[in-house]
This record gives C-alpha cells, structure tokens and sequence, in this order.
C-alpha cells in the first residue's frame, strides 16, 4: 500500500520504519523536500521509501498518517494541501501538546474541541480518523510490547474510513480486532486528547512510557 | 470513626450508606440542614447517621469526603467553611463537570489548573486528596463489581494524608492496596479530572457505567 507519513519525529521514523520492513511503500513528507529527520531516517531503512515535502507525501498515499507534532498538526496539513488529502483516509496519531511552558504540558485545544475535530473541519473532504494516540508509538507499531489485552479507542465521523483504518493499519500492527475500541464521532477526540495529560502521569508513576490501559467490566 | 460527607446526591448516598452500614458514625451536609435527599437517605440507612448543613456536617468529620457536584463543589466547601476543614483530610470525589450546555458536559476549569488545585489553593490548611472520582460510585464503594484487578489514581500534596486516605477509605471500600495508584501532588487532579471526558465516552461504547480501566505494562 502507499502510504505517506507526515512528521519526521520520533512517531513518524517508528511507524514509517515499520511499514517500509513490512513492504509497504512509504514517502515521508516534512516542511522542506530535505529535512535532516527525513534524510536520517532514508538512512536507516532502506526498503520502498522516499522523503519529499508535506504536500508531496500527502499526494503519494493512499493513506495518509499524520504523525506531526499536535501543536503543528494544522499548519503541516495546511502545507500538505486539502488537494492531496481529498478523500483519503487521515490518521492522525499526535494529540495537541504545548511545551512551550515546560512541563508537564498543556493541550492547546481541549475541552470544547479538539485537534481531530479542528483537523475534520478545516478538511471536510477529508476522512479523519483519530487513532493511535493513547500510547507510545513503540507500543503503537508493537501492541505486544504489552502484556495481555489492552485498548485502543478510535473515533472518527466515517464508519467505512474508521474500519479500514482499524483493518488495513492498526490490525496490521498487531492490534486484535476485540481491542480496537470505537467511540463513535471525531467529537470522541476530546476524550482521547484529554486522556493525555493522565497518561503523562502515569508515565510518571509507573516510570515508563511501555504501558497501556485496558477495560474492566462489571458482570 | 466520624466521617462528614458533603453533598445529598447519588454518590454521598452511595459513600454515606457503606460507611454507616461498615458501623461509621455519619453527618450527611447539604446547603440546607433538612434537604429532601438528605431526609430521604436518613429513612433509608438507619444506624449512626443524621443530616445537617455543609457546616455542621464538616464540623462533625475527622474526615471529611466532598461529594458535592464539582461544578458547585468550592460554593459548597465555602459553605462548610475553612474553620471546620482546617487540618482535615478533604477527599475529593467529585469532577467539575458542566452539563449547562448538555451532554457531553464540558469542564469548568481544565488544562492548566483543576479543581483539586483550586481547592487545595483556597484551603490551605486542609489536606486535600483527589481520589474516587475516576470511577462510578458503585465501584467506589465495591471495587468487586469489576472483575480482576483496575487502578485508582490518587494524589495530593500532603504524603500523610494520602496514605490515611488510602488506608482508612479506600481499602475500607475493599480497594487492594496495590491498585491504588499514587500520582503525586494535587496537580495530578488535572490528569484524573480531564480523564472524565475518556470516561463519559467509554461509557457510551461500553453500554454501562460499570468498569474501570487496568493499568497493563510492559515486560
């Protein structure tokens, strides 16, 4: 599948590693054709892979990942270009982070928005799903990395994009289909967003990014 | 022991009936001495129970547990007054969640501050601990309605009083001490506050308010 990676962080290099290993073609955009993230990460991997701007990684794939920084999620989109994105499948795995003030961070939309539905509105052409954003992205690409069942919420206004997402990405991680957990509408977002300042806790607590929560139920 | 619980609605009277039927000597408060869900709990639980105002009650309480409506929780602790909270554990339960503009309900304060904060700001002298108010209040007072083991987050600033709070409630609830799940200071709150919007949703998905989320960890 074509698929193309928008951000050349930490997530981008871990999910664009992992799909090129898997024989999927990948072009990974950033906001100039030759970022110095873009050149390492062509480097390491080898395999069906190319760097190239926003706008020409979004072009490329079939589906597109944004995994851009939250806090620059919009302007990469913008630069990517509604064009491209048109009826595609956008994943978007960042959640709004803002470190301007040290940490922990705040969230720069949150509460009555959120990131996937700013994303959804400005795009409306465009099939956002947000998914992927409630754990590290080693878990993301390798859900086994943590013992056990352990959930992923999705959400997104496209039932037939949500599942294709969920089948064709998620799945294809590793992720089991009876933990893959749909909230329903992109509103769902502001949940997921704003599990993150929990998350950054627990982290804390816990020491380590490599965990998960999972759902217990009543009988 | 003596316990003050402030607020008449579903989760004062799920906390104040455990507590009165484990033997614990209970003063229910509310904004007015003789309110209706007060006298309604008082016919219903018998034992070493009575009703009263905010003031009265938070007088009676070597531990006091706010159970009010987070979005009227500071009125109502202004109401119990710092003289009668001066030095006590405070735990807070509630969430300040707004539902004046429907469902879902937004918070009224979240991101850079919570409502823990606010609280242990404007009472100093009372040591506050958020914890509870991540789970319905079934699982609060019986965390075996949930199968296996799941987390309570919990934190404050004073160390002493955490661990009271742990200890004298929460394991008195039937909690296991390794499930509760110290987060630090007060500011915490704002990671187990902005969780509530995940919770509402996994609600929705779930089909029951019944449930509560395990941390699960890497090997």
């Amino acid at each position: 599948m074509k698929i193309a990676i928008l951000g050349t962080g930490m997530v981008g290099v871990a999910l664009g590693t992992k799909l090129v290993q898997g024989k999927h073609d990948v072009v990974m955009g950033s906001r100039t054709a030759n970022s110095e993230g873009g050149r390492k990460w062509l480097e390491s991997v080898g395999g069906n892979a190319r760097t190239g701007t926003f706008s020409e990684a979004a072009a490329f794939g079939e589906i597109v990942i944004d995994c851009t920084n939250g806090a620059n999620s919009l302007a990469a989109l913008r630069l990517a270009g509604a064009e491209n994105l048109r009826g595609k499948i956008l994943i978007q795995v960042g959640n709004p982070l803002d470190f301007s003030n040290g940490s922990p961070p705040s969230l720069t939309v949150c509460n009555t928005d959120s990131l996937g539905e700013q994303t959804q509105r400005e795009f409306p052409e465009t099939r956002v799903v947000k998914a992927l954003n409630t754990i590290n992205c080693e878990v993301m690409i390798n859900p086994a990395r943590v013992s056990g069942d352990h959930v992923l919420p999705i959400c997104g206004n496209d039932a037939r994009a949500k599942s294709e997402a969920a089948a064709r990405l998620c799945e294809w991680f590793g992720w089991k289909p009876s933990n893959i957990l749909d909230l329903g509408d992109i509103t769902g977002a502001r949940g997921t967003e704003m599990y993150l300042p929990l998350w950054l806790r627990l982290w804390g607590a816990l020491g380590s990014p490599i965990f998960n929560i999972q759902i217990v139920r009543g009988e």
